[in-house]
């Protein structure tokens, strides 16, 4: 075990886009783990969309960090000292941590993991936070009946990813929204995606719908706003649901966004457009886990994380998350 | 009765606002009643906003009128002559009818309207469509529980004097937007509303909820759109409903309309938006119209009608609803 321990903190909150001026990477000595506790070797971190809104300095459902604060998010490792019986020394868990080599974690707050049932980083995706996102989601949400048309944007990231290949599950048509051929390969290819638009190379998003989904949209599961939904919801089918889980498109704009009005849309089909949070369904994260296990062991589920190297690369991987340079799950290996 | 019958007819689609070129009265013969028919000579017909969507070449809800067509909606008046054992002449009915002198009904499509319980213009409001949107669309998509802020935009028209009203049998707390202080001396002093914010008054929307709805809003029955429903979507609580029954302030846009985006917003709130269409709920119709009723004869919901005089004034009653001219249920009296 190394004597020092680096750790991302809190360094300025941006206006617009971030950029490596928010973060500050400090050397500090190992924390020590108290009651209760656990002091664990962060082998992968997590950087996900949503923390764009910690990083404001106004009340959202996840609490604001305050400059100065060190950067939390989902973590996996090893146990290196158990003050739980719950663990031993060698263990590994997932749970939230900090964006630092080691981290201190109630054990009461962590979930043991597997590393026969998946490789470490899809403990921070398909069968982490993400992938339960998905399936509460889609299914409490959406609700997808068999034969639906299911049109999910971010498509190729950790949740819809995962949202696609539920609905496919669930005898949708299911398309994607994503930015590059590749991502678009990966839908249909290998996830079984019936059809996936690559939006950087088309503006109008209408027509690629009609191509896509000619029988209108039953399911939409938002990831990102801006221009592909404006045009899903000129095809939203009668009694459609939309599930809002991400905005991406709109976490660095600093003013209020302006664009179509969509309520004037939802009289016709008599749509439903419902923002959700995963925290929600905390009491049915067992549900969700065990099932999402069984189908990436049955191969049911295909996932694939994208990983940075090294702790100090960190700040880079969350930025990234805003230019799309993730397949699936963006995860940063911090030792293994 | 007379030997010629007026009727409107659709005599040019508009461009943005309506007017008085849309519409060309004609002498005709009175029309002869077939089997299972009935003529009845039309005391009231009803003006109502969503006929404006009747007046677009593209399909929606309500079937488009074509250039050359009768106006058609809803009626009350009395039984001239009955092809159906239900009726007999003198009875009093109401049911989609011919803006006209005389109308031609299939007397299944029709309702018994007792003169009794309530005037006859009352049957084409609160214990009519109108009285029924308001019912189903708050209490089944609202869902108010007791002890909300329920907020209702177009609050001194007839659908909106309902819903507040049953909000208010419901336990609610209940904020009226309307745009005359005629119109809101009404909402609070007769109504019951808790509070009501002249929109002509302020333009800092946003403010007026602080003020009078200072807890959040839990659920808003939007039958207007623009900015009075953009500053509601910046107060909605945890687990809100939002309503949206009609979007008057966008039905004259010849273009998009375009407006702060909503999405964004209802992440954190997990808030529910659902498009409503009344006839959706026809199965049920029974239950709301009995209810209404009982409501209506105990004066626990109380109602108004403004009336124009004369079926050659029917094209301004229904012009003067995109000015708010109305208070309550707009209706044209053709005959007493």
């Amino acid at each position: 075990m190394e004597d020092t321990n680096r750790s991302w903190y809190f360094a300025e909150r941006p206006a617009g886009e971030p950029d490596a001026d928010c973060f500050e990477l400090r050397e500090e000595a190992v924390p020590e783990a108290g009651a209760g506790e656990l002091l664990v070797r962060v082998e992968y971190l997590s950087v996900d969309p949503y923390m764009r809104g910690r990083m404001r300095d106004s009340e959202s459902y996840a609490e604001p960090w305050d400059v100065g604060d060190v950067l939390r998010g989902g973590i996996v490792g090893e146990v290196v000292e158990s003050n739980s019986e719950r663990y031993d020394a060698g263990d590994f868990v997932t749970g939230e941590g900090t964006w630092a080599d080691y981290s201190v974690l109630d054990a009461d707050d962590t979930a043991p993991v597997d590393p026969d049932v998946a490789d470490l980083p899809a403990y921070l995706g398909v069968l982490g936070m993400p992938g339960r996102t998905a399936y509460f989601g889609l299914l409490d949400v959406g609700d997808p009946k068999p034969g639906d048309t299911v049109v999910v944007s971010g498509a190729a990231g950790a949740v819809g990813s995962v949202v696609g290949q539920i609905a496919k599950l669930n005898g949708c048509r299911v398309v994607g929204f994503a930015g590059t051929d590749e991502k678009t390969r990966w839908l249909t290819e290998e996830l079984g995606f019936d059809a996936a638009v690559n939006y950087q190379e088309t503006d109008d998003y209408g027509a690629a719908l009609d191509d896509v989904a000619p029988d209108g949209v039953d399911v939409y599961f938002d990831n990102v706003g801006g221009p592909i939904t404006d045009a899903v919801f000129t095809k939203l089918n009668l009694d459609a649901r939309v599930a809002v889980c991400g905005q991406i498109a709109h976490y660095n704009d600093e003013s209020v966004p302006t664009g179509p009005r969509k309520l004037p849309l939802l009289i016709a089909p008599r749509a439903r457009v419902q923002g959700l949070l995963v925290g929600d369904y905390a009491t049915r994260f067992g549900e969700a886990s065990e099932q999402l296990a069984s189908w990436v062991a049955s191969g049911e589920v295909d996932h694939r994380e994208s990983v940075v190297e090294g702790l100090e690369n960190a700040p880079d991987a969350f930025l990234g998350l805003f230019s799309g340079d993730n397949i699936g799950k963006q995860v940063v290996r911090v030792a293994e």
